[in-house]
């Protein structure tokens, strides 16, 4: 059965099911899957997350790219990617809410002692650790877009102290700000957690090194300073944490993404007793409330209204 | 160095760390920690929690009891305190945001699956498991009050569905409220993730039992039921809780609280796998936030005005 009048759209989500995408958007619309090598003039959109290389040659009617989830490095990086082509990312809000929790999740985990918890259960240890105030504890979220921004409300609430950094400067009430290249020492100096949510470009790829760790506020409330990453994992050098989490400038660590994912069977942070490991699971995208979102889009196309959510393919995000 | 016309405080906070609590009360007023058995005219004011037996006969001018912590049953269960006197609750702002960080972060680790995915890195598997939206997730509140309610908001924040069960009704917006015994089991039925925030009574002693905990919705987004008890734990049946777990009635528990403590090193509680243990640290009350708080108390009873806070020892609560 085909949908005249409605373009055909090429699925390349290489991670996620791509069976339950396919299922979703081909109730409105023809869907190609799998394409040969060659020309084919049939597709208009396609709907990619870590396509392969060379996927979109040789679509000469292809209109708009359709990307999911919240970083857009699997675009940058693909260099056969017609740069003429708009490309929208599609963010749902249960991706919002996904890392909202994730990061809310981990902070507290750190903030209450988790880890230390876990060991005297292990030890059968019946000990009240000392119980910080979280007005005494400063989170600072460096990437403060639409995901560090619903982050830091929600921390917040909670009664956290909040720091931002960004590129360029944004205000949020309740939160010190800080920007640019200047901003960041200050933001640093004055941060027990950090939450990383960057996201990867050129300028941020192995931004999170010892040097920069070592400019966490250490003698603070917690007993030394937290790195938690639920950005990308090349924004981090590895070997860094490691180092920072062995000579004690950094305490403990929450990491979702990873140099190198899967993360490697050999690699150490798998059994490091200071670092918690999740295998890039922070915020997944449900196709149930992503692709409504696409298909709206696609309609809207269309009927000739503008695309939103353009990427700044320029700028790499 | 006497302080006179404010009345003398006995100080008997004996789980604390007395010491602080000392110092802060003696900047303004004479304090006694230890007394003699027999009668001793001085005392105005006693500040207690987990007070011995018989520590407050024979103080023929106490005016006032403060008793500090959420829970008064330490104050219900001695039956040799005069019950003619006022006992006054002292709960810190500080004491309420601590409780709500310990049953959000609670119920994030269940629901974002930190068990498994522990379980996972200590294995370096990489795998992702499939992430239920909060909005599908129903946490139950038992013991609806300033606590309970408090921690309601936070929880709704995030998403998350929340009925709440009280004696008597309670209204919130945006909750489902259920009252008294005909309002239990229909509460239950709709709860995945219980949380108990119970005073302990007569009529509450025991009653997180097998019978209760196979009401709970155990077909439902989280693959199981959860229970977390950060109330009392003479509220709760070890065994039973025991049996539901290894039975499959429940998935998972969080307990910061038991029926004897410090938790027996014998308990089999200790190193089961599906149990998280704390040791009675969900919200612990800071003096450098209570004493003030009470000492403004204690004048304002001196210029004559109404105690506020005042437990009603009928109820228990």
């Amino acid at each position: 059965m085909s949908n005249p009048g409605k373009g055909r759209v090429l699925l390349a989500v290489n991670a996620f099911q791509p069976q339950r995408w396919q299922e979703l958007i081909g109730n409105e619309r023809d869907v190609t899957v799998e394409r040969e090598a060659g020309v084919d003039p049939s597709i208009t959109y396609a709907v990619v997350w870590k396509q392969k290389p060379n996927l979109l040659v040789g679509l000469p009617n292809l209109k708009v790219i359709f990307s999911v989830g919240a970083g857009v490095d699997h675009i940058m990086e693909d260099a056969t990617i017609p740069t003429d082509i708009p490309v929208v990312r599609v963010v749902a809000e249960d991706l919002t809410r996904h890392m909202v929790e994730y990061v809310v999740w981990r902070v507290l985990d750190h903030h209450r002692q988790g880890r230390q918890y876990r060991e005297q259960q292990r030890l059968r240890a019946w000990h009240d650790i000392d119980q910080r105030n979280a007005g005494d504890v400063s989170v600072g979220i460096m990437g403060f877009g639409h995901l560090g921004r619903a982050a830091a409300s929600a921390l917040m609430a909670l009664g956290f102290h909040i720091n931002g950094w960004s590129r360029s400067a944004r205000e949020m009430d309740g939160v010190n700000t800080y920007a640019g290249e200047e901003g960041l020492t200050p933001f640093l100096n004055a941060t027990d957690i950090l939450v990383v949510l960057l996201p990867l470009t050129k300028a941020t790829t192995g931004v999170i090194d010892y040097k920069l760790l070592k400019e966490l506020r250490r003698r603070n409330a917690l007993g030394g300073s937290v790195l938690i990453n639920a950005g990308r994992g090349r924004l981090q050098k590895e070997a860094d944490i490691l180092r920072a989490l062995d000579d004690g400038t950094l305490k403990e660590a929450s990491l979702d993404v990873f140099e190198i994912e899967p993360l490697p069977k050999t690699s150490p942070l798998w059994n490091h007793p200071k670092v918690f490991v999740t295998p890039h699971a922070a915020a997944t995208s449900d196709p149930r409330h992503l692709v409504p979102v696409m298909l709206e889009q696609m309609a809207a196309y269309e009927r000739g209204e503008e695309l939103e959510n353009l990427i700044d393919r320029e700028a790499g995000y």
